[in-house]
């Protein structure tokens, strides 16, 4: 954060989140996953009352600068005039938040773009067999189908947060692992930046299967 | 800029723009953008009279040396002997800045040069309905349609610069966001270097959607 | 390794193994045949008795620290409680040791991914008569074929292992270069980290180039 | 070249070229054009006797290192007994430089693997009406065509080499830009070394649009 920034209650573990929230978007910027100034990031830092750190809005995330993050409160409002705008999307990051995550990441990549367009008629993607599965939280067997629900895209945040949230906290049809908007992006979590990084990839990893494998032998 | 050139007007802030130049060579030739010596980039340096700080001709992008640029009047001559030769395509430069362009990026890609040459036909290629489309100026929702005009590739660049700036001067058909020369590559600006290039990325970024789904649906 | 392991018999080539396996892990996450937390590596450190260092379970390889290293023993039992947990598939190193492996390197890429899966019905990938075979161990012409054996997928790592040692003891039906698991990733091995590394990048530009074939011909 | 060295005729443009030759390796590795230890490159030292610096035989080109080139005569020779052990590929590039070039890039892509074997039966690859053609030296305008030779592959590179040499002094059907290896690679080669990477990127470039327009439109 700029020096003229109100002293966050600790400050080396946020400098911390900061550098690594940097390091991701250098990294997915790299693999294209976020280009343009796409993409969003957070992390949690203070649990109660919720507080956290993310990404400001509209800046290129190859190259994210300290003065480009925000802190908002459990409503997605900046804790300071002086920060950047937070993005358009903060409502779906303190969404799962309230509901257990410790770090978002949202990412825009050419697969999850094109699979989440041509699958939302079916309302999710389902990936099942491959080992890469149990790179995601609480998937221990290759036997094992994940369902990566598709939500069709909308300017109107707030109200897919709700839907979000209600189905964070339906047991009958849980949320697992991420989820997709058509023609936009995947949003994934995990209890840690590192934890929601890996999540991150192993989903695009399997987009890429998905992809080429419909490619080789022409189906899903 | 070589310690023989004349003293530009101010010293610092062009230092600072060959240096995101350099940097924008660097990157686009890493992702295949600007192989060989393709490519050409620009920023205006002066309004009043218009004067740009342009890529020298021939050199290799991913490698740009400070004294491979040049500096040129509206017309895209060479204010100082010393400068090494501007691009053949330094009219097009000068065209889109006489408009309002702060800085010019023109790219090689293998997807361009593929989809260029395809929809040739069609005068242009339209794309709509995803996410990534806000991250190009002037458009606030994913409900939008880029048309990117499409030319035939040309050796007589300066009439190609007539017909570019008669359709930047119409408001009936504007030209928006980037024109695409068909088997060549694209040509986009912005109001400064880093915008300009996240359009480029932007453009991209879309065109490589454009071909994945067609790979994946059999339908552009 | 960290200050606290307890001292390796001779501690500078281990040292130079673990810098090695850390760059193997970095160049692979960034080509995308590492990511999440996929993918293992080991060195013989001692051949008698035999001694591996391996990776331990559920680092990011991209990013691997010395402290993220095990060392075991040929039963991939942990020489040091201190050690991070080994890998669930450490007993398919330690099988490939015993049978004269000096280090092995496992990577998930998409292109082995998808064709492990639809060549299992065949029980091997056959490739032929391209000039990158050459670059396989023991293969000194490109009129040559590599038969890469596929294995079902499985959690049952020691049941696995044990195939793999007969086949390995197997004058008539030799496991040469590497196996796939489908669904999964590939298995190579060398004299050193070096010789293993180039086979892991040999038989992936071949996965690479069968797809690619595949796409271009339609025929495999 | 190492300390034990016969001193080169001026030791610094040497040391020049080697760096030049090492980052050559670093990129087209990167990129997946020399992947194992497949390629070699080459740069004539001195024209009269002819005398080329090249890489010797089985090194991995994303790190080269000094002590692993070798200088040869134009028998392709090594001029100390120790230097590495020269590429079999060595009279290639002194069948090239015996007729101009500087400096002789050999890759291995997988583009270029794939369609030199499709190609194989044409007797050549060609490409014609891309603006990047422009960047082939001799090239000046998209309206030509490249006629890239393709060979088949074979071991006896004597042979192959007695081939080229009769081409390239036919002025009925020079031998222009490069030529393919089937199912192998591609040769390319200019004035400088700098020159000749100019080509391979072009070329490579080339063949990603060939491959996908093939893709894309079901047509070469």
């Amino acid at each position: 954060m700029s020096s003229e920034s109100p002293a966050p209650p600790c400050t080396d573990p946020i400098d911390d989140q900061i550098r690594e929230l940097i390091e991701c978007g250098r990294d997915f910027h790299r693999r294209g996953w976020s280009l343009g100034t796409s993409s969003n990031y957070s992390v949690v830092i203070d649990p109660e009352p919720l507080t956290l750190l993310m990404t400001g809005s509209g800046f290129d995330k190859g190259r994210l600068q300290p003065d480009q993050f925000v802190i908002v409160n459990e409503n997605a409002e900046s804790l300071d005039e002086a920060f950047p705008k937070p993005s358009a999307e903060a409502l779906l990051h303190t969404a799962l938040a309230k509901h257990g995550a410790g770090a978002v990441l949202h990412t825009h990549s050419v697969a999850a773009t094109v699979l989440s367009e041509h699958f939302l008629k079916d309302g999710a993607l389902r990936i099942e067999g491959y080992e890469m599965l149990k790179g995601l939280s609480g998937i221990t067997t290759h036997e094992s189908e994940a369902v990566i629900a598709i939500y069709p895209n909308t300017q109107d945040i707030a109200a897919l947060a709700t839907v979000i949230e209600s189905r964070l906290q339906n047991p009958a049809s849980p949320l697992r692992h991420g989820f997709l908007m058509a023609g936009h992006g995947l949003y994934t979590w995990g209890d840690s930046i590192a934890a929601a990084r890996r999540q991150i990839e192993v989903l695009e990893f399997l987009f890429e299967v998905v992809t080429q494998k419909r490619l080789l032998t022409g189906s899903f």
